[in-house]
């Protein structure tokens, strides 16, 4: 790629980017868009909608900016949890490794690639026509001594992001021990999920349970919930759901408002009609699910599996923690998520059936990896234009236009697999949920760490390997070879990975702040319902789609940071506008939904990881291929290094992430001995696990009834 | 390998095995064998040395057989102990594979092999000059139908050999259960051991582990014991019983026995002199000893790590399986030993410690494993002949006598490799020592593994990839074509590794009966020590050693049972013999001195595991290589459905071996309850982890006092 064309694409998607940011600075004014860009604030009640017009309202404005700056840690961590903090701290974090990397990369290793002469045919005058290879280590003379200066570069950078992951892994897992001092008592910590529950014949699961616990937890047990399949009953209240909004709807429409059915004629008559008929229809859904909630055999069958709640969060953890049967695969318990965290709809409960399913789950995942190759090859064949004019003749003639070349080789390639990751994140989330966890939190944590893969194997690897060896008929993947290999593909593609960062990062970001597909939808939804701001849902931040995200691009900064530095600025302008960005939507628009304190954190250990023991792959490809091989011999301690750094750190920090220890446990129940309190959270606590499909649903037809409970069983 | 090689391997062998035997059942009868061949039936008291001559101790009987084979499994459990069971269900295990495959092997595909005629120069007629291959699949034609016999015995002898291994998992972990339920209550079961205890200023780790258990499990904490690094008085101690044992041996010399040492004159001065001397420098060490048991500070300093005992198993479960720290390389809990099963001198407390010694541990394997390359390819060198005439042209005068070739190709490579495989456990043993295991049990389950796959890599892999690729550079490890390589390899040492069954396995067998090393050093000792029975020490069965040979010639079995059914009767022989030898070894030689309760039965299930998969790898590279694609792509699901088998097995069975279920705890605890002998043993519990050098040893040179307690401190 030339330089022509990444600037190409550097103005396409500034532009793009100030398009947006100025959008949104105006549209987040307009009253009607306050669903869209600040629904949190809107539910909170600390914004509502005032529809006198001025013209500040049109104009731009940057004061949200400064706000997000301004927000600190700890109001974070009180307005939004932990989890948002450890959002916040991964962005953080690559700001300041990639700081260093970038003082590093753009004052040292950059002049020494420049100055290098490997690549003849350099024109230093026309820098534009280069090709980005000039500011690579491609550039840098076989066997020269300025190459040690990327030597250091990589000791250096890998000392300071182990340094870094250590300090961070420690903060925030002295944050997670201190969240759960603080944190009131909660249902999740006195309670546990048990599955296999085995049943003797003539008596009843909940009996089983109560037997075994009153035998074997006599001084702790309090209580348990049977779960049970409520599918059926789920479905119903949903189309109660639907029919209620309907009727609300036309109920509310102007025309309506105020005459009662009786009172209309004509084309209203049709009107009152289709009113009465759905009321009608309401009340018999509601009467089969009133019948459904009080006649067990209709709610569903139950199902060998409990939540089954203690006296003490100590008394639950011995519980978790001991194999609580002789046989292992019954009475299986573990953690249970907090109530309204936990994912009914895929209840499974027995252990060959979870099982099958975290298989299927895994072909499905090798399936979808193969088959996404297809788009992925296809983009790598646009950068390569000289194969698409052999392969399509016929666009010769478009293709020597100089900007339909540029946009095709700088900018196309990115926005084709961005359309095509965009769907990743949901269909892995989907088969999350087909695996068998039970909490909302537990199938992003899952489908994060998919979706990662999924992003570095198909993107990173595909594109690095099917760039250059795209005619070969298969990878073979040898071991040995693999450092050789990657130090040949992945530094051809420097240029693309930047024009990634450009497209895919930037982009990315600007369209998260303007919520673009949030405000079609609002747009194209607004004539047709009538939207209140009690019936209005705060969005929660999907990590399992921006973690990946952030990840990624850390890995190709910390890969590429050696071999073409010059996509460090990049990187740390996204990052940067990440860090705007983010921020103002955790004030302004997601509200948690669970609170994992802290979970995420290991995937993002672990990635980082990853990315560095690859990068000192890289480099031993690269030295051996410059002849260096002095540097390639000192380089092998790094990679062994960082990985007994990594177990190190697993032994040290991972436990606190799984589960508390038992001084922490037993303090926190001490401090709650005391508390009058305790006896009416005992009391809740019993039914706090109640499945939302069994409870009580109220829906009149009556629009006074808005604030009914109908929301507490969403 | 010709058959008349493979005849004079077998001759020599069954020649060796029948005076092996004859021997055995003479020497066994001699009264001043008895300490070799029967020492626990000595230590028991159930023998007597009676001197009285008759005849009938010179003519060898083979009453000792049917002894051994009349002796029930309940019997041997209640003499020798779970383990001992395990270990002879590996071989009764075997026996059942090997004589399904064995008659699926000899009568079905033996014949198909032999009237293939794919290896042209065969000549029916003179068999004893043939090539051993006219026997294996190397001689069926290329696509033959014939080959789908082949590909039957591979599925059925899999399905055959995963449902026996269900059936004993099943059996051995009941075993274990009802084990535990008949168990008298035990030290190790009320006890854990905890490291790295942090001490803060000022104060003991004593004190330190007193406030952390009464503040954190203040009902069931009964008492700790901190251990002590006692290196320097062990020394000590063992210094002492030398001289003691030099001085009654002095005492009891022929001459000695009766005269007082101011009676004598002369030569019996001297000696008079000497014993005075000794037992002078006995009493000055044994004061040091009792000085450096009274003084703290001369008995070493005080460990971080501590034997925690509780009122209950259940107490003593959940301080084990409970993480009891906020920091988890703090305060580390795991289950404590038998106390006569602790393993005090290398008694490492910190983490950072133990971590860095398991590093040391595996590049010390690998080292071993390189270097170990040589013997075997040394080895591989004997069995191809021309390579040898090659290397080494003055022996070719040698090599043609048709003798010494025979026993050259036929006996002397296995028995150098059996020789070089000796010294491996003891230095496995000592490796596992060095990791950091605080149990004689859990250093040899640890070596048992070791030595296992050191076998598998370095008998089978090296073996069967340096024979055909010798002369190669290196063995390149391409994931992909393994399947080829082993196809084309393992088929070709089939001859190497019938000979390594006579040789190493019957001939092992029968050293293992006849104690040859035991045998050769009491012979050397007896004229110069006086051995009384009570001195006598019965030893154990070094499962390390056994366990990982039968194994390793299972692996044999089920990889080449298909390949070269011609292995089969000689392993038949192989596990029979070891079937009646080691029964009467347990009844007459081997007393347990530890339980594991079964805990080697995973590593057996593992390693059959392997070999099935093992197996399913050559099967895809044979019928490949035949030319056999169907059969090719039918075997392919057969590796996959092992490993699911496998991988239920694990969730299934294997939690019942690393620790009992808080039912079956509770249970036994509620047990106890009314047992008015507990009071007693918690008193004894107390001490039980008292480091055996900080007891009081009394050894006096009184002749009198033999029977000291002198032996309770070994």
């Amino acid at each position: 790629m030339l330089v022509s064309a990444l600037l190409t694409s550097v103005g396409i998607n500034s532009g793009l980017c100030v398009l947006f940011f100025t959008l949104y600075s105006i549209l987040k004014k307009q009253p009607s868009n306050y669903d869209v860009y600040i629904p949190r604030l809107l539910v909170d009640g600390t914004s509502k909608r005032i529809s006198h017009f001025n013209l500040e309202r049109l104009i731009p404005s940057p004061g949200w900016v400064r706000r997000a700056w301004n927000l600190s840690e700890e109001e974070l961590l009180s307005t939004s949890g932990l989890d948002a903090v450890v959002f916040m701290r991964i962005i953080t974090f690559s700001l300041k490794v990639f700081l260093v990397a970038g003082i590093i990369g753009i004052f040292v290793l950059l002049p020494v690639n420049c100055t290098g002469d490997q690549l003849q045919d350099i024109d230093l005058v026309d820098i534009s026509n280069n090709s980005l290879d000039v500011f690579s280590i491609s550039n840098v003379n076989s066997g020269s001594k300025r190459l040690w200066a990327h030597f250091c570069a990589v000791y250096i950078v890998t000392i300071f992001v182990c340094y870094l992951l250590y300090y961070e892994y420690k903060y925030v897992s002295s944050k997670r021990i201190a969240y759960f001092h603080s944190s009131k008592p909660q249902p999740h910590q006195f309670t546990i999920l048990v599955r296999g529950i085995p049943v003797s014949v003539g008596s009843s699961i909940s009996d089983s349970i109560q037997s075994f616990f009153t035998e074997y937890h006599p001084s702790t047990y309090l209580s348990h919930m049977v779960v049970r399949r409520t599918n059926k009953l789920r479905a119903l209240i949903n189309d109660a759901k639907k029919l209620y909004r309907r009727i609300i709807h036309l109920q509310s429409s102007p025309t309506q408002n105020k005459y009662r059915p009786g009172n209309c004629f004509g084309l209203f008559g049709r009107k009152v009609d289709i009113v009465d008929q759905y009321e009608k229809k309401l009340e018999d859904i509601q009467e089969n699910v009133r019948l459904g909630q009080s006649d067990v055999s209709l709610a569903g069958e139950e199902i060998p599996a409990a939540f089954v709640s203690f006296t003490s969060r100590y008394g639950a953890a011995i519980a978790f923690h001991l194999r609580q049967s002789i046989n292992p695969i019954q009475w299986v318990t573990e953690q249970a998520p907090e109530p309204n965290d936990v994912y009914w709809p895929f209840f499974s409960s027995s252990f060959m059936r979870r099982w099958i399913c975290k298989l299927v789950v895994v072909v499905a995942c090798i399936l979808l990896t193969i088959l996404f190759l297809i788009p992925v090859v296809f983009v790598q064949g646009l950068t390569n234009l000289s194969q698409l004019e052999v392969l399509f003749p016929f666009l010769k003639s478009i293709l020597t236009i100089t900007f339909v070349s540029e946009v095709i080789t700088g900018y196309l390639p990115s926005l084709i697999l961005m359309l095509f990751l965009k769907m990743v994140p949901p269909i892995m989330e989907l088969l999350s949920s087909i695996q068998g966890y039970i909490s909302h939190s537990g199938i992003e944590k899952s489908a994060c760490d998919k979706v990662l893969w999924f992003t570095i194997w198909n993107i990173f690897f595909a594109t690095a390997f099917s760039g250059s060896v795209l005619y070969q008929v298969s990878i073979v993947l040898d071991p040995r070879n693999i450092p050789a290999k990657l130090a040949v593909a992945v530094p051809a593609q420097a240029s693309f990975f930047i024009a990634y960062v450009v497209t895919s990062g930037w982009t990315s970001t600007a369209s998260e702040l303007f919520r673009l597909v949030p405000f079609l939808w609002s747009l194209m939804r607004k004539p047709c319902t009538r939207s209140t701001d009690d019936d209005l849902e705060v969005p929660s931040i999907p990590y399992h789609r921006d973690i990946p995200r952030l990840l990624f691009f850390g890995l190709l900064g910390i890969t590429y940071f050696f071999l073409a530095p010059l996509i460090l600025p990049f990187l740390l302008l996204y990052f940067c506008f990440g860090y705007i960005v983010y921020r103002n939507q955790f004030i302004n628009v997601y509200a948690p939904k669970y609170e994992t304190a802290g979970k995420f954190w290991p995937i993002v250990h672990n990635s980082m990881i990853f990315s560095l023991v690859l990068m000192h792959a890289i480099a031993v490809g690269i030295f051996t291929l410059k002849k260096l091989s002095l540097a390639t011999t000192l380089i092998f301690p790094l990679p062994v290094l960082t990985l007994l750094f990594n177990e190190y750190c697993r032994k040290r920090f991972l436990p606190i992430f799984t589960a508390y220890s038992a001084e922490t446990l037993i303090k926190k129940d001490r401090d709650d001995q005391n508390d009058a309190a305790m006896a009416e959270f005992f009391d809740k606590l019993v039914t706090a696990y109640q499945d939302p499909a069994l409870m009580p649903i109220q829906l009149s037809a009556n629009p006074d009834s808005l604030n009914s409970p109908l929301l507490s069983s969403t």
